[in-house]
């Protein structure tokens, strides 16, 4: 359960308060608007608020003084013109702001894309919550053999186990040598008096990356999906790709039309070098290419011929 | 009359379009919401779209499940605080679009405003009206001597009506000459058969500096701020000040709490320098300081007297 | 001859001088520093400074210690890597700085890449100089009929003629406006007694977009390339499009790893939709795919065949 | 030591070479190019290239063809005239690149400045080393009771030596589970043929927060010094405060002119609120102020009083 009751009771009070506005609104969207849909084991993804909606895509491509649409057919058509040839800023146009709650190893992660903004809970001014990520057996897997940056097999149970069984010690052993160094509980009273109480600002270093943070986060429609294109990814780790899983469906939610397009020509599309398209074209004019004879080295053979579903 | 009868039109069938929304709402800003207001002779400012207001900027700083606010006069205080102390992440967690008409001359100050969203109307692409921009006789003004980058007295009336008569005449022939190359009318029919009508991304080169452009224009609370702390203020030119000014008007309206944060500590407060400061607390210990043995340059030193209201 | 005899001689006289320094350099940039390459009738690039080089994208990618080179292979190897898998950061870790001298419609266009510093001339504080684009005779083409935004063929001699007169008289009268309304000569001396001088803030709305302007633009690696797959490219609009061919030779000496795996993984690359990903994978399993049954629209079927090499 | 042997003859490898450029150097920052500046128990910053100097951004300033730059004491002027008034682009025009070794904890608070370029070690494709932050005696200290961000006394003796053991023991513990789990050693060897190695990017995770990261880190001038002006002042973390100082004298030797006019008009100055300065007036008039006829908080009139180095 991510979130406590208490916490619960906040969102739905939230929920249940509705007003009038001449702004775009976006039914779907408003559906799960506030509601934390949960991901790894105590994290949260939710949907805080959000400006604009497709048509706001189109109006600020026309700088138009209207609503800036006329049918569906023709904002669809424009906004696939858009994506496919990469016109960047009228997707900056919308907005959206997130509230998650993730471990910091993932935090690390996220952040480096710059565009965007971010309020992150303090452990210098707060007291963080005993909550570490354990991943669950299926996900912990052995260093990947061909990949340095990835994984590769599923652990054996008994192998997993150990695994969980460190993590989780370890976890809890930091997190008693931190309330030990606080001197304080969790309502902030003085546990023990004969003991000072350390600073949080220092106290903070001795938890573990496993640990859950949360944070605000804002960016626009063009940046987040170039977040959801590194992070919605095969290549991205699992940890951050849940995350991103999770927000493809608000994205698909608030801007369908934007969403099909970023399908059509991010998700599922291909960057072909210029090596890789003479290679096409001889393959095409039923010339016989192998490896050898294409000018690519093998790894970028073999993702020449994933991307076109041949085998290599 | 900066918009035409049509484009009102427009304007008011979606001014009168309401839908419910969970989000937070600004009635004070809904008031005005999409309504141009009239900047020089033929410019506006409107805005278009907003996300969040004041108790946002409160639950961003306290990454808060529930609406982050309790008692106005407790966000009220933190805002001070978070505005007094520059933390000015909480401030990036609101954002409001703006569409804009504006002369090019202005257009090309206010760009070097990077951190903003722009979608700017494109001479590549279409045909630009015939609205340039007259300033009225009093904002017509001589070089001025102290300022190399300001303006001193205003212009006799003779001189003001020779300069208000070559601006008109030269941007009324400019234009007709960037009909004539376009061999366009308004409505893109062909006007004369036997001419070959210039490409626009071309004949746009004809134009003057002050023809009119418009943008769409979208930015964070917190940059907004930073534009208005330097456009609304004194030493801007005449003719973006005119913008901030009336956008200050829709800061006031939509977060009451941060505009009286932002008049307390950006706009009517000043930045003393280290030998400053030292003067200061030599006055106060009732030193006589002049400018000759204060450190200061004659400029530097008038600088001062002027933030202590006193004369130099 | 776009710089002065002065500005030529100040030119040289840097170029002159040289230090010792322990930061890596690149001899073929170094031969080309400072010196104006020419663009348009009046215009320039000019490199000013730089930061880094090939290496240096390598011992970011690998936050290394020593000079994180061994064998140039590998560098290649890594540098194209990174290029195919977009990781910009290292890219990023190299700077440029260009002094560029361009009409103010192009200026306008490139100022869209935020991501840049620039320090533009103030025709607040100083008095551009009598100089404006004029485009040779065979720039001068007629609006495309395909492509809103684009040119069709060559104007007819005649029809060049008189647009370019058009052009050259009404850029004269302008610039002779605001010398007259100015009332200063280029010294900066009164020429008239009788007449009051207008600020310049205001003298300048009167200028062309033709009128060149000149600023020092400075930007990472990583940018610049995106600024260069945007503007040496063909739908660029050719006067900017020819700065960025200049800026291209400056790649090519400074990172020439780099170059090559932009001009194989950008220039010459094609990004294939998923949809034109199946079209590719049919035509390679042998089915005959027309437009018609191919699910894309006549736009994007013509794209494709483009990028394949193929009539449509 | 913070570097080890390996590390600093590869520095002294790249610090002994040395070539020609036409570029401006600075013969006071290249006295201490690549070599580490200790920082903390195990960190370091150190310089790794530069790009411009005090002249450059007066040639900026000036858009000029030459150096830009006739007398010093013109130069100083200009600059001081820039840092007054807030004219941050022409220092936008100098770009510096850092290597620097930090705790994650640090990394984490510096990571926020989003206007710079980073390169981080990354702990999913290398194994980190077994360095970790324990803080001298000194700088233990316990929770202020004023300030919810800061520290107040300093720890006793024997509670010192508690939180220091259990520290030292979490982190001993954690990294000892980390190579359990990675069932690597240092140079990549499996250390037991029965048990499976964990991906690198899940074993990190048990690491703490006080663990040694190190990344390359690049930015303007103008951007360093608002880091440097949050991190380099007393209310920032002691723990990035150490790196800011260290970087202050990179500063100084980098720009001298520059860091003159920073100390001046930033680190040593104070920005007065609207009622600030009013209270100010009214006590130069010889009237008597006190916080409760100041129309100012505790808090506020207390700060205020600081800066004129009264007492409260």
């Amino acid at each position: 359960m991510p979130v406590t009751r208490e916490q619960q009771a906040e969102i739905e009070a939230q929920r249940a308060q509705t007003a009038s506005t001449r702004r775009v609104t976006v039914a779907e969207l408003e559906d799960i608007l506030y509601q934390p849909v949960p991901v790894l084991d105590h994290g949260f993804v939710r949907v805080i608020d959000y400006m604009g909606d497709d048509a706001a895509v189109v109006q600020a491509a026309r700088v138009s003084y209207g609503k800036g649409t006329k049918k569906v057919s023709e904002d669809a058509g424009l906004i696939k013109y858009l994506m496919r040839h990469w016109h960047s800023t009228p997707f900056e146009m919308c907005e959206i702001k997130y509230h998650v709650k993730l471990p910091i190893f993932v935090a690390r992660q996220w952040i480096r894309h710059r565009t965007a903004n971010v309020n992150e809970y303090s452990a210098r001014y707060s007291i963080l919550d005993k909550e570490f990520y354990l991943p669950s057996p299926e996900h912990l897997a052995v260093q990947s053999a061909q990949n340095r940056q990835g994984r590769g097999e599923i652990l054996k149970p008994e192998q997993a186990h150990r695994v969980l069984n460190l993590l989780r010690e370890d976890a809890e052993r930091c997190y008693g040598s931190y309330q030990d160094m606080l001197n304080e509980d969790e309502k902030g009273n003085v546990v023990d008096d004969e003991k000072q109480g350390l600073a949080r600002e220092l106290a903070r270093m001795n938890l573990n990356l496993n640990f859950y943070t949360q944070w605000y986060w804002k960016t626009d429609l063009h940046n987040l999906m170039n977040f959801l294109r590194l992070r919605a990814d095969a290549h991205a780790q699992y940890e951050i790709r849940v995350y991103a899983d999770a927000m493809m469906d608000s994205l698909k939610r608030w801007t369908p039309l934007t969403y099909a397009a970023f399908v059509e020509y991010r998700q599922g599309a291909a960057h072909v070098s210029a090596t890789g398209l003479a290679i096409i074209k001889r393959m095409l004019d039923g010339d016989k290419v192998t490896q050898e004879n294409s000018g690519l080295s093998k790894r970028e053979w073999a993702e020449l011929m994933g991307v076109l579903g041949r085998t290599a």
